[in-house]
């Protein structure tokens, strides 16, 4: 993770929340008033950015003091204190709600990342995202997947090759599409191709397509796709599929599942800052 | 809303999103390549967003033209066309991505308000977000909220003041806490306090707050608290209410029923960009 | 006060200062050399940004010490010194005219508010500031104020509504326009009217308007509105008043008044930096 | 001027008055209604900044237009149409407040400046202004100066070198001073020294100063130093001189006075914003 | 190329040429004076940043016209006339030298690149850029290196992996290296091992690395290396290879030779503007 | 220097050499582990950016140590350990290239100047930089100039004045626009001109120019000028002239030669930085 980024991140989500004062505090909280406070779990999950938190409380205040007690990616339980702060109360107060939705979002998408890399469990199929995050939190959300037990997709245009249709039709053929992009792009990036059926799978493998993504293929399809590529590249199954299908897909051996919904549908996970009396 | 803080957040997510350049675009489509497309609903749903994707595609490529078929708010079908764009091919594959992000997470929200709006129809009471907005994208969040129907609470710190209870342990007591709220904040700023019990209710009521917050309660209790208050403050029902409890919360005649799960859970609307061959 | 957005006027303003770096202060004086030096009030007022000037120093070079002898909001008299400073010579040569500047206007506003304060002491009357405020620097201008014992109007036109002349004609009527303001904006932030005449205070009234302002009017007219409101909402005097009106216009028991030359015109205080041989 | 730095001035000075929408406009005008209006001089001054004005206009809408009446610099009367306006009234209303402060302060500034500058005339003496301008804007207020028939003193502390006091005694005497600061230098910045005794005066023509600055002196002194620097380098007479002294200081035959309450005490010029029924 | 970022570039490098404006066009240049130019090849070479080159002119002013005669990429010959430009004097003089000052740049390195392009031709040495570009400008850098014929190496730390020295020793070896980074990485990026012997190239090979640096390894040792690796991998030479050797290098069979210097060494191509009388 | 830019320039290099994260580093080095190193010069010249260079390691993580052995403008030899290193390896790894760019340029540029000032020895020239600085790094690079023993030219559009061709044709002729630019500027700014034949030079003379450039003159003509203006206005020497010349027209006795290619051609000082088994 690059550190000036977040710190971007953080500084821009405290200016939205924070607008020119924390009216509230200001008026009823003396300045320098000290408070403890304990992190808790209000549900079952994996934590993820534990660190984030603590960096947002001690941008708000570099007094502030934070004490892990569990984790970055651990599993944690309904009512375990995930860490310990002390302080201003009014710094907290004001760095609590960013500090929150930054944790709250990023350990949901670790959990359900952990759900579903669990589905698939004892198949060699990786669970990864896609670009459809957060715009502007995309470096945390994928930093999340990572924590839940999955892989990463290209993080943006610039650092993965993926030829979809468009390309196709524009560049004249998928074996086109695959020499000019491998003429054009950067020795250490991979070029994938998006395929439809079969005729298309084998036109990408005779390209020497270093990953074929079988799109919206129905699992016999897949099943076939895999048996004719074998090895020669790496197999990517794409499309909306349901949790229900997910194994299924998994046992077809493609070596790469990837799911929009990891971070196009996000559920915070629950938990809350408790001030000691 | 703010084009300026608007057009900062598409600057921010295009950067994000392409890097330093489209691999696959630039080596595969000629630069001034045209083509036609569609957006398409995948789903039903409410719109929302679509201003905003256009905005992406034509900050990318001035020239892109959108042509809006369904308006801001409105209710959509599966299959319905929403928009159509005609430009260069490559400056709307580059905007698509980010272009899509934005407008189906947009939708969602407003979707997902939408029907928990129907859900207290005929009811008094207003549904409204909270502060657990995805940081950065408060602005479009909130934005969505009133497209599905619902109202806004406050947007951040500064533009209103709601008395917790650390505050009130801090002020010495809800009536202390008022007075030093009403002391210091802009005339036109309310001031709204939490409560946990109807003892708490009175006191807020006897402090003239503007507004009461019913905290957790069960529903009887509400019912008690909005007899209680009796038109003397606006009353807000809080607390993590499941979508069942809605009606009947709604139903004791609180004003307003603040839902942080409108934006912290997020389920983004199936909206598809279809290039014409 | 949000310190992130301090931070960046403070950072904007000493860019603009030193532009590629102090010609005068590397050319002449030895980088580690050491002074003292001792800040001190030129004319007698209210000190208001005292924080800011520290801040200043300390940006320019973490290691400068600033020990206030004076406090925010303190009413200090020609001679009076309100801060020692030590450290490396050339760093506080480089800060001192942006630490100077904001010092020097910020106090200048408190003092000047200070005395508008007192003309109207004895009665129920506040005084605010309003909208103009020198652009980038309202944040540090509305605390100034407070510091001088003045109350801020609403920070900007996302925490307030105002509903002037032109959105009444657009709207139909006052009663229109209240009623679309009330069903659009946050349950925490009031609705407030310009007024004219009597007939649009009754009208406002009737709308149950929050706030009522009473713009341009005679201190007759003034009275009239006043008794005419009765404590049912608000209200607030409003136009270029002459200080000689002031008192008069706060004995008509309005709550209330603006006054935009608070912060439009503005007289920096005199206060200088000595350095000690 | 810069008009990539009024640009950032300008959507600053924007996002800082607009937060996240305007409430009011938003939700009593319909969008796309349309609105003239007059920009109107409600006293005497010299116009400046009208050019700014419009273009704050046009920031927020490309298709406002502003037809100008006056011209920078022009002196105004009150009563006197400055510009005329047409575009959506939404447009209007949320860059009018920007718009206007900016334009009244650099107005009031340069009608300031141009009082000064008929008090001396018929004196060699040019007025300029100093470094004590508000933070962020200085380039704006500098301009002013010279659209009231003022000159400019340094930009910042890299376009010039003014050696004062503690650079004296830090580099061991003006004589040394003033030799470390020409051989450091770009060959186009000049040498200027502050003195406070017709001591230090010949000390810095010895040294080849470029300017000589004669600080805090009484008139008879001042006309002593001219005569003793005889056109040799230029002469500024800097000090807190009240406006009855500078005629007087002018007739010493000094060719340049700074004055820090050109900017440092801002009168903003009235001038306002009538829409058309 | 990513516009937005390139935006940057142009308005950061504007600010920082042009500062508070222009004093010597702003005096002596009427503001609406018109001017012809045209852009002038002073030396031969390969021409790249035309494209950046009007854009930096129309930032500054949008109505300047720029009419490309010579295309991005071409050789070009001393005399050729690269462009015409006619627009505002004042808007063309103050955009002149930052645009030449990127446009000689780029076509320096692009010439340059060429230049070594062109002594490994007939051999399947691609020549590629490193990381040694200039901070800021690595974007037109690495583009300037394909429109000489070059190709470009990793971007930046996150879309490649390079093991160095220090990550095998750090992991324990090349192996575990090559399998810890294949487990962390998106699947579209390759790895890379930098190798300084035999035993290094092997074990490189045995972990199925999926490209091999040789690094300062004499031309013997290449040869054997090549031989050794035999099309298992990519094979990249590197190293403060002399021109003299580069020849031979590729003789060797290695797939990719990539140079430093030609980014860290850049001899800027000598282009000027001449206006027409 | 400006700290406030320079650590906007190490941010900005920094992000654009992190990208979203160093995936090398991050999978193959243990977070903690801990390393040392020396940066050793690996060809003579003269040291300059070693501050800079510490300062990219700080930012990236603040507990690295920097030790400096060498000091700023000092000559070093091949082999000379110029600072040691010690800290955590992955922050010294992800630091590396954006401090070494930085240096190795900047020492380029000393090592290039202090060659150049060498070859006028003894005579009164000094070797000045041009506005040819690569943009973003002016700033360094100027200073780097002065490391190297030369002097700067003007830092920017408005912070000298050069009236060069264009200007004076516009203006009318020599005398207009030095008259115009005398009327214009801040008094601490001196006027150049530059001239192309003896005519010009004595128009320039009349005109009281401070400074006059003698561009593009031949030595003889170089000679002729610098007897004609006989100490009345500093002598600058400009053209495209090759170092072979450079001793020839210093010794034609004029003040100043400026050197385009300081700046727009770089060869960076080999460095490197090795770390320790």
């Amino acid at each position: 993770m690059q550190l000036a980024l977040l710190d971007k991140i953080i500084q821009n989500s405290l200016e939205e929340d924070i607008g020119w004062g924390d009216l509230t505090t200001e008026s009823t909280i003396p300045k320098d008033k000290q408070a403890q406070a304990k992190l808790i779990a209000k549900q079952e999950g994996v934590l993820c950015g534990i660190a984030v938190f603590a960096r947002v409380m001690q941008t708000v205040d570099a007094s502030t003091q934070v004490i892990l007690l569990k984790q970055e990616g651990q599993h944690v339980n309904c009512g375990d204190v995930l860490a310990t702060l002390s302080g201003r109360a009014a710094a907290i107060l004001m760095a609590e709600r960013v500090a929150l939705n930054l944790l709250q979002r990023m350990s949901g998408i670790a959990t359900q990342t952990a759900q579903l890399v669990a589905m698939v469990s004892g198949t060699k199929a990786a669970i990864t995202d896609t670009r459809k995050t957060t715009p502007g939190l995309r470096m945390l959300e994928k930093y999340a997947v990572r924590m839940g037990g999955g892989r990463n997709h290209r993080f943006n245009l610039s650092d993965g090759v993926l030829i979809k249709d468009n390309h196709i039709r524009a560049a004249g053929g998928i074996t086109q599409a695959v020499l000019a992009a491998k003429a054009y792009v950067p020795h250490l990036i991979k070029i994938e191709v998006e395929t439809e059926n079969l005729a298309q799978v084998q036109e990408a493998l005779d390209a020497l397509a270093d990953v074929i993504m079988l799109d919206n293929m129905d699992i016999p399809m897949m099943a076939q796709a895999v048996a004719l590529i074998n090895g020669r590249a790496l197999v990517e199954a794409s499309g909306n599929m349901g949790e229900k299908d997910l194994r299924a897909v998994a046992q077809t051996g493609v070596d790469i599942i990837s799911i929009g919904a990891i971070t196009h549908t996000i559920k915070a996970m629950d938990i809350s800052l408790r001030f000691e009396a």
